[in-house]
């Protein structure tokens, strides 16, 4: 049973539902939630918010924020975990805010640089995958999608 | 170049830009544009709308269309897609609502359900894939990903 199955049974098991925000994996992590027959029951929403425009206005991050630290950062991931998760019904939010390249990159965020945020309501916090930068788009996005199902994954067994 | 590639060339060209509404490709269609380098510069919102309360609330979906023709219909996917398209700063949208399986199936809509909403600021119009219901739910999400993009592309040769 992969990583996108055990987290949606370990949901419907205790009756909870999940939404994420999501940015260079641009719907990925949503699809491999629903990927999973039966995922209806505990998927709630999922935000696409390529644009920061959109981040603002659906998901409440600061432009401040996005101003100071970049849309590429800690404190974003934490806001857009927070703002998908008061946005839903859901008791448990991912996000995930990073440069997927191959273009994008800098010496201080490289490419591969990618802030996972995991949100409930009595809780947040960030990581910074940090996968390595000669991956290619295809996998950054890819391992992303699967590291952030198991960090939502053990937050849940922790908490449900 | 397979037809994500092409839409966000096309969308790059005429300095365009694409917001969706997926329900049961739960993201995989936001997942397609954005698997293209630079699709950044296009791509504006995602939603994934699979909870009903997310419908009305992000996509001005009326309860009443929803309750009188149900979530997966052409009613609903237009206005998922005129949805997206007033919430976000595109030019054109698409939408999806479709019954992917294995359960979920009717008599009168059954596994492989699929309507595909595509909006503009002057139009809006819905198709239904009719899927065969014997594909499993990978294939039905897979093709209604293909096939929703390549209606964008068509409708953005028409207009752009």
């Amino acid at each position: 049973m992969n990583i996108a199955n055990q987290l949606v049974l370990l949901l419907q098991q205790n009756s909870k539902k999940i939404a994420t925000a999501e940015s260079c994996t641009g719907g990925l992590l949503g699809g491999a939630i629903t990927s999973v027959s039966g995922s209806s029951s505990v998927f709630d929403v999922g935000i696409v918010s390529y644009a920061n425009h959109i981040k603002s206005k659906l998901l409440d991050v600061d432009t401040s924020t996005l101003e100071q630290f970049g849309a590429v950062s800690e404190q974003v991931a934490l806001q857009m975990a927070n703002g998908v998760l008061n946005l839903s019904s859901a008791d448990l939010a991912i996000s995930i805010t990073g440069i997927a390249g191959p273009d994008g990159g800098t010496p201080i965020k490289p490419v591969g640089t990618v802030y996972v945020g995991i949100a409930t309501k009595t809780d947040c916090y960030a990581v910074n995958l940090a996968l390595a930068p000669n991956l290619t788009r295809e996998q950054i996005r890819s391992q992303t999608v699967t590291l952030s199902l198991e960090l939502a994954f053990e937050k849940a067994k922790e908490i449900f």
